[in-house]
């Protein structure tokens, strides 16, 4: 039987698309060989390709003036690429620092250029949040301004998009076609595929067209944006797996009702977990609420040392993956779109189970 | 039906290590998830990447003093991070030019230092070769030789391993496990996947220990060997499921006998199919014997307006992608590990018949 899987990625993947990559995996719509042995070049595997594009430009209602690339290296490649892309001469950004994922954005883009940090983690009352948009100063020759959209250790998240003179660059990893987003807000979009999109081993750069031509001389071939886009994201040979199994995910999500419909499952998933978090003196959520994650939900025990019987609980009611990154410790449930309300029912079902023996 | 692939990439993968995949897609070993659904940091998925690695260094009988590394990006991506690895102070290596792949990795290089080229192409009777070594001129302070040990493209492999005073690295994207290979006469042998390892989108990478702290202060931080090896390519997710999947095609390769049985395969292949060819007025191969790829056999028909008539017969034979790559036309068969001997038996016996009705 398939378990309910909280992993914050590689994550959960819908049922139904595994089922459908299984049943095609020897012959892929009876030509006879599986999708991962065609040319990329191949008419039936751009096909597949072109279609995959497409939907995503439907179900993030993306520009005509944006370029949608299909890259390899996962996110943290990008942490180098977008600075080597994008910082230009004045080689000047502003990052917005939120966690440890955008710090890890900071780290490398400084390695390229001058990084103006704006400290925006707080703590209210407590809880961690993100400070008020007024008091941030952004500096005046900034090539673009950096921020990670969702924290997914910390479960950390904007509950808007910040307003910028340049052009805004967002990891949109862990909290992309979760719920609607205003495209055209963004300079350039990012990625890793291994949360909401499909499996590891695919980066999704969405990116203005007027931004794909400053790259510095140093950049290696590959990750020069404007030659990624000339070629359709076939400078080489891409992650064509990766990228077939984000295209059933696509169309699984527009059958679904697309990100709206998305969105309001994800709303619902959250606030019973959040609420039942809230109304429990054994569980605590350490992020202020306006600033709580849609897709990732880190909570602590009463007690840490039930920490782990709590995981071995979960993992023999078929609820995996909840420990906390390795990092930060304590739990967390991330609930991606490919986790049902019925698995965040089931967790929330269990936790109180848990509770009412060992609270 | 399962067709008969000659693809050159991404390529056929052999159809029970296919069939394993598939048989658990959706629930890898009882766990209730699928692999390509697993935190690539759980003690399951670290026993699959670790068996992977300690078979592939059974495989290739690699010494313990070389780093295997499973990374993203393909091999064009290491024609970046070779010499931004590699180059160190004297910024100097020796490239020698047999193709179109040697040439791109050349043109690449040149972007980060001095690169000297030796042209080892050469025409003898008509037929590419490759020129006698002793004409070979290597600079006194290369930091590295590197070469492409069969071109993809050309068809054209070397019958030998080059001395070097420098370390010798080697592009053996598309020759990798089809024959032994001495690892120790390495520094670096690197190989994009998706021709005899598993899908696309995952790159080897081995590489003696010295040669991994020289890295020039541009590069990416992902593409840092040193930082790869000492985190076991896990710097940030790697490619999981094709990670996963090139070990099943290892176990594979350990169940039938090896490099060594499959080498002995791959000669018949070869032996069949170029001894044909030599026997035919119909189908000419452009490479001297001594430089034959045992990998890539590109052939053209003694009329040209007859290739797409060729293709089409081909594939209603089942015989799949025998087309030329773009960039030179014609014809070619590549017999990977994963073509068995019946499908080179098939396509001889398609190519007799097809110059005997229109030769």
């Amino acid at each position: 039987m398939r378990a309910y899987n909280f992993c914050a990625g590689p994550a959960a993947l819908p049922t139904a698309v595994l089922e459908q990559a299984q049943s095609e995996l020897l012959d892929w719509h009876g030509k006879g060989v599986s999708i991962m042995e065609m040319s990329h070049r191949s008419k039936d595997y751009v096909a597949v390709a072109e279609k995959a594009e497409a939907d995503l430009r439907k179900l993030m209602n993306i520009p005509e003036n944006y370029k949608v690339l299909f890259l390899q290296g996962g996110a943290t490649l990008q942490f180098s690429a977008i600075p080597l892309n994008l910082l230009g001469k004045n080689s000047q950004a502003d990052y917005i620092h939120t966690g440890i994922w955008s710090e890890k954005a900071i780290k490398e883009a400084q390695r390229y250029g001058n990084v103006h940090v704006i400290e925006a983690g707080t703590q209210i009352d407590g809880k961690t949040a993100i400070t008020d948009p007024a008091t941030w100063q952004f500096s005046d020759n900034a090539a673009y301004v950096h921020y990670c959209e969702n924290e997914t250790i910390g479960g950390l998240q904007f509950d808007h998009i910040p307003e910028t003179q340049a052009p805004l660059v967002a990891d949109l990893s862990s909290s992309i076609l979760s719920a609607p987003i205003d495209v055209s807000k963004f300079g350039l979009i990012y990625a890793g595929a291994q949360k909401n999109i499909g499996p590891a081993g695919l980066t999704l750069v969405i990116v203005r067209e007027d931004l794909l031509d400053q790259a510095k001389p140093e950049i290696p071939s590959l990750l020069k944006y404007s030659a990624q886009a000339k070629n359709d994201s076939m400078v080489n040979t891409p992650a064509t797996y990766a990228w077939y199994l984000s295209g059933l995910v696509f169309e699984w999500l527009l059958e679904h009702g697309g990100v709206p419909a998305m969105h309001q499952i994800n709303l619902k998933k959250a606030e019973l977990l959040y609420g039942y978090i809230d109304s429990s003196d054994f569980y605590n959520n350490p992020i202020a609420k306006a600033n709580r994650s849609l897709m990732n939900v880190p909570f602590t025990l009463a007690d840490s040392d039930l920490d782990k019987l709590f995981l071995q609980e979960a993992e023999a009611n078929h609820l995996l993956n909840l420990a906390g990154h390795r990092s930060v410790g304590g739990m967390r449930a991330s609930i991606y779109n490919a986790v049902p309300f019925e698995g965040v029912q089931a967790l929330v079902s269990f936790m109180d189970d848990f509770a009412k023996r060992h609270g």
